[in-house]
């Protein structure tokens, strides 16, 4: 069978299973493992606090081309994607670890944009970058490996895991508007300069909710995602770890404004399944949500709820409570 | 200006500067900082102890083709070269994570192979795998990070940075059949199976240094590097680091016994600057060098000593003292 029959999910699900039989229990670094694959970060016990470690790749002509990505923004979205699976599970990052490859054309000055861009956002989160590798390929790629803690004394940390039925599904900010944005640059789709700027800006510049992740966590919030492939498949990551269903109101799920006044119809698509908003996506009581909405700087939407029946699916209903057809969910790097 | 004109350590040397020069010295982050980028691993204190991590990748036609790089042997050395990393600081290994780029139409059997490898290598240093990422790309590629610790109480570790003039200058093990084993592969040398398999393995199956690099802590040494890039390469990072020069009396080196039976004049220049043979290089006074040849389980030789002169750069010398030609010193990734 070929990776592409099998599919992303699926050979992760795969590899993840030989790993949990292959490796022992009692080794030290077991004991202390609180979290292995399958959540956006893994978490292990420190002496004193939760550690979070994680890692995430831009590969040139799969999730980036240089024809619609700068190599400043491409420097920027690298960690910025690495520090939102910080942010998804309620932690501090501290430190990264930076692994290039370029071309041997590659020139030096494009190098230099692309640190900048990653260094101006881990100076606004105040992540020390240490070291990685560098190397000369085919392609232009970058991989990140960022190391957190719990901003909690306790280790609390959110997970994909703990979504309850009766839990109300909330979402931070607006969707859509990243994928909005990839369709605009590579499309060269023409709007007034604030909507350009807009949309490039959430496509190219996504900015890591990691303080409003360790506001969930101080507020109790114990369920989140970021959200990277689309809100429904991202929610089914929830409702898969979680053994529980999900339904969504599509009427909702808050559509990014420029998004809504400029792609019609394919609005509500581009928020569903769009992807790489990089928003958080949780669960928990209405409570506990209506708690997180007074102090969190950004809109907090309650979008549905986690269900006991359909287990691991989401079902999408429109505002008379009616199915929706769920065409399209999200999508898996292998299937093309 | 190209990268490829600037060279692999030109262009690290640039970005380490753009780091240091916009991060602040006061986050939390840094002030726990032991060593960032420049060294085997970046160190910082942890809680109790002193923490370490790493990251080293391998690309497809870059530093293997699948031509003469079974998917076990790939997986094992991925991994292998990380630990290499965390042994040359003499630290204890806990956790990895494994980003994975495979072609579409890449084997599942083949990525499984992959990972029993990994898996195999992981089992005998208790190294947790905790996550990773995984993504279809034009090119197989495996990046993995190790996140370890000092064995030692105190936190003491290896550097590159403190080889003293006077020091001796060390090495574990022989030298010279990792690349022996490239050419055996890529030439289709015919030897006998004995040495086909020694060569092979040496190549495709570098067993990391772990146990000898906490050796090395707990015996006093502070100075050391694995040989990745080839000794004198290596070597050259030591003195850069250091501030110091180097004489290595090349027939002191100790050379694969295989490699010096069958590839001639070749075989010194295979051990001076053939590389990948994750051995240990390191210096220390004569006194704790004999120490530690006591208690070790592999050779440890005596190949020249740390000098005051030519700050940064290894020189080679023969039997009678005669400085001997350094043409060829390791290789680097962007120089062809």
């Amino acid at each position: 069978m070929k990776v592409s029959e099998l599919g992303e999910f699926g050979l992760i699900a795969l590899l993840a299973k030989m790993v949990s039989r292959s490796q022992n229990k009692q080794w030290s670094s077991y004991q202390q493992l609180i979290l292995g694959i399958g959540d956006d970060a893994a978490a292990f016990h420190g002496e004193d606090s939760t550690q979070l470690l994680t890692t995430d790749s831009l590969f040139q002509d799969v999730h980036f081309t240089l024809k619609t990505t700068p190599w400043y923004e491409l420097g920027w979205k690298a960690l910025a994607i690495n520090l939102s699976d910080i942010a998804a599970m309620g932690g501090v990052p501290q430190y990264a670890l930076v692994s290039l490859t370029l071309l041997e054309n590659t020139e030096v000055a494009d190098v230099e944009s692309l640190y900048q861009g990653m260094l101006e956002i881990a100076q606004q989160f105040e992540v020390a970058i240490i070291g990685g590798d560098t190397n000369c390929a085919p392609l232009v790629s970058i991989t990140i490996t960022v190391l957190g803690k719990a901003k909690d004394q306790r280790g609390q940390i959110l997970t994909r895991s703990a979504a309850k039925p009766g839990d109300k599904i909330a979402v931070t900010g607006y969707l859509g508007a990243a994928a909005a944005g990839l369709e605009m640059l590579t499309n060269e789709l023409q709007f007034d300069s604030e909507t350009t700027a807009q949309l490039r800006d959430a496509f190219l510049r996504p900015y890591p909710r990691v303080a409003e992740g360790q506001l969930l966590v101080e507020r109790g919030v114990k369920t989140a995602i970021d959200i990277s492939d689309g809100l429904i498949s991202d929610l089914n990551h929830i409702c898969e770890s979680s053994q529980v269903g999900a339904r969504v109101e599509i009427d909702r799920v808050p559509i990014f404004p420029v998004v809504k006044a400029n792609f019609g119809k394919r609005a509500l698509e581009l928020a569903l399944s769009g992807g790489e908003d990089y928003e958080l996506l949780f669960t928990a009581s209405a409570g506990v949500i209506a708690e997180v909405r007074e102090t969190a700087s950004c809109p907090i939407t309650v979008i549905g709820e986690i269900v006991a029946e359909k287990i691991g699916k989401v079902t999408l209903v429109d505002s008379m409570g009616k199915p929706f057809p769920l065409r399209k969910i999200g999508w898996e790097h292998f299937k093309a």
